[in-house]
C-alpha cells in the first residue's frame, strides 16, 4: 500500500496556509522553498487542492494560495482524497468471474466478500483521517513542536505572505 | 492510496487453498486458470506468501501450494503485508527539514505531527484488516455466496487438488 509523496507536501502546505493572516496569500514558490521542493512539482499538488475547494488561488502580482475554508473544516481525509483520488485503495478486478467455469451474471450480484472486507478496513482508515482537522495539526505543532521550528515557520510565513486589498473570506472580518 | 492488483489474487488463492483437503496441494497453474491470470504473474505473489510462512510450496510431480498455517491463524493483514511490504502507506520524507532555515537536528527529535496523524490512521486500517481471518472469508463465501459459485469453486478444487503421501501439517491428522 502506498500513498504518493505529494500527500506530505500537500498537508504541509495546507498547514502553512492556515497560518497566514486573514485573506493574505502565499506564493507557491515560497512554499516550495520552505520545504525544499521543486515549484512545478508543488504546483501540481496545490492545484489538486484548489480543484476540490480546499485552497483558492489568487492571480496577479500579489497572488498566491490561501485556504478556501477555515482550517477547522478541512480534514486530513479531504487532503488525501484530493491528491490521491477518491477510489478505494483496493481495486476489485472481479477476478472471481474470470475462471474456466462461466456462470450467469446473476451469480455475481452479491459483492465479493473479499472486496467487502477490504472496503470495511478502508472505511476505518478514512474515518481516522476524517477525525483529524487541519486546525488540529496546526494547534499541535504550535503547542508541542520544537520552539525553534515554530518560530522559524512563523517568521517564514510573516516574511512571505502577501496581504490582499479586499477579502473574499467572510470568516476573517478583521482583514476586510 | 493504492494497493497493488496482486492483493486480490493473493487473497483469492489463499481462500481457495483453505478449501483443499488435508495436506493436499494445488498447482499454481490451476489457480491461475481459476482466476484467469497469467501463471508467472501469480507465481510471483504465491512466492511472496510462501516467503512469510502463509503458504508452503511442495516440489515434485504432485507438488503445488498449500496453506502453511490453519486459515484461522491467517488474517487479511498478513496477506496484504506479504504482498505490499510492511512499510506504512504514508512515507514521511521529513520535508520539514528541507527549508531555507537550517535548525539543529535536536529541533526534529519529536516526530512530525503530520506523520503521527497519518500513522494513527494506518493503525486503524491495519487493525481492521487484522480482524478478518482467512477462515472468515471462506465461511462467509460458503454461507452467503451464490450457490452456483460455491459449487463451481468446490468442484474446481476437488478436480485440481493433489493429495500427498505424507503430511507435514499436524493440524490435519486425518490426512496422515
Amino acid at each position: 500500500m502506498k500513498l504518493g509523496e505529494g500527500v506530505e507536501a500537500a498537508i504541509h502546505c495546507a498547514a502553512m496556509l492556515a497560518g497566514v493572516d486573514g485573506n493574505a496569500t502565499m506564493p507557491a514558490a515560497a512554499m516550495a522553498e520552505s520545504f525544499g521542493l521543486s515549484p512545478s512539482y508543488l504546483l501540481k499538488h496545490l492545484n489538486m487542492l484548489s480543484a476540490v475547494g480546499i485552497l483558492e488561488s489568487v492571480p496577479g502580482p500579489a497572488g498566491g494560495y490561501r485556504l478556501a475554508q477555515p482550517a477547522e473544516r478541512i480534514t486530513l481525509l479531504d487532503i488525501v482524497l484530493a491528491v490521491e483520488g477518491r477510489q478505494p485503495a483496493f481495486r476489485c478486478g472481479e477476478i472471481r468471474r474470470n475462471g474456466p467455469v462461466k456462470l450467469d451474471a446473476s451469480a455475481y450480484v452479491k459483492p465479493c466478500g473479499i472486496n467487502a472486507a477490504m472496503l470495511k478496513a478502508e472505511r476505518a482508515y478514512r474515518a481516522a483521517l476524517a477525525e483529524t482537522k487541519l486546525s488540529d495539526i496546526v494547534a499541535s505543532f504550535n503547542a508541542d513542536g520544537d520552539p525553534r521550528s515554530v518560530a522559524a515557520s512563523c517568521a517564514f510565513v510573516m516574511r512571505h505572505q502577501r496581504p490582499q486589498k479586499s477579502s473574499s473570506i467572510p470568516q476573517h472580518p478583521k482583514q476586510t
